[in-house]
């Protein structure tokens, strides 16, 4: 990687904490595989040198939050976590509103994308999360 | 939730006042039922321990705004609010390009999504608001 | 409009300067009428109290940047301006890149809309600009 | 150009640092030509006067990073610089979940753009990058 001066160093690229406010997981899908199953991610960027511990908290409209769901981002690498594979401590419920808590040991960035499947020609949505400051 | 040093405190995540730009109801839907009905929401979480009261204020092209419309988002909950079920005080017109800033007695984080199923496959938007700081 | 000590004032929500780094509009569609054309919108809101005068110019890959182009969002208003509509001093060229620059007298919040339609089920996508600081 | 004192340069507007967490490239598309092939985008918007050096750097989930690609953004232009096309020094896998970072000798807005043709009616997602300050 490059990295003069003027460029932010790879480790201290993004936050340590962000948020995601919208979250929904289709249970129907009209694709086949995995690929166009109906789901949504949280694609985390760990650019610097140190892995990444990461706590996920989910929080849902009329009950507790669920988690921490623990992942590791190690050094260098994305991670593309799908919310439909979280299941420990529990699994996320389908068609249910949530949001996401993302705090981590080491500077992330985190992008929210959901692929809905439901009707037959697929839909996209796709944000950067909030970083907190 | 973990919250060690390094991370923000859930209660300071996000800002009290958030702009959304872009608004637009579609009068019509091809699917069924409320979960594939055109749709726009403002998904807002709180992260922290004491509940937000929240006023939405829209913005029109062309006459003075409506509301202010009162919401709760409770302590640890999320609220995914649809603008198409916002009636007091006044409903608000589809087909018909708004914009909505919504002030809150809490931090909070908000996304902006709509669901537009105008045509028989359903199109989806998605973006952080504006935190204003 | 609510605004309590803890809120940003509506007149200093948002920016004087914000870009659009990603633009293009199709040049064909398939839906009927204005609604379901093809095409592309800066979503503005003046919050505040002073209207704003707003230039946009618009930059591309392989020549120099056409406009400005001038608009004013009135006070306490929404702007919806679809960038299909901008003709003086020229028109914005069909299927091609470019991107936006957007500087008000006043501060806006600015967000990025497009509605694609080329294929027989529209496509969406929209996010915040970016606020120069 | 309209540039009064309250508007930020246009050689100051952005971050010579910006992150895209979220990268995929469908291998299929159904529609024709190079408008309607599934791809992802990183639109760049060089305001300033200065042309800017930009170099990519691709991270992946299960193995080192790729890179650096070598762009120029020249001065006041834009550059839609396509993931697909990329192929010095290597080619960006398909179906293949990445990340980008991006390193600019000046100031750049970065939007990232993706258009998913793999079922007959095309999906688009975009989100502003994260810009590292």
């Amino acid at each position: 990687m490059t990295s003069d001066a003027a460029n932010t160093p790879p480790g201290e690229i993004g936050a340590r904490t962000w948020a995601i406010a919208e979250g929904y997981i289709p249970s129907e899908s009209s694709g086949e595989g995995p690929a166009l199953e109906s789901h949504e991610a949280a694609c985390m960027l760990n650019a610097g040198d140190h892995d990444a511990d990461v706590a996920i908290t989910v929080f849902f409209e009329n009950r507790e939050p669920a988690g921490p769901y623990r992942v590791t981002v190690p050094s260098r690498r994305t991670a593309h976590v799908r919310f439909n594979d979280l299941d420990q401590p529990e699994r996320i419920p389908r068609d249910t509103g949530y949001a996401a808590l993302i705090q981590s040991s080491e500077p992330l960035v985190v992008q929210h994308t959901r692929l809905d499947s439901r009707q037959p020609a697929l839909a996209l949505l796709s944000t950067i999360a909030h970083p907190a400051t």
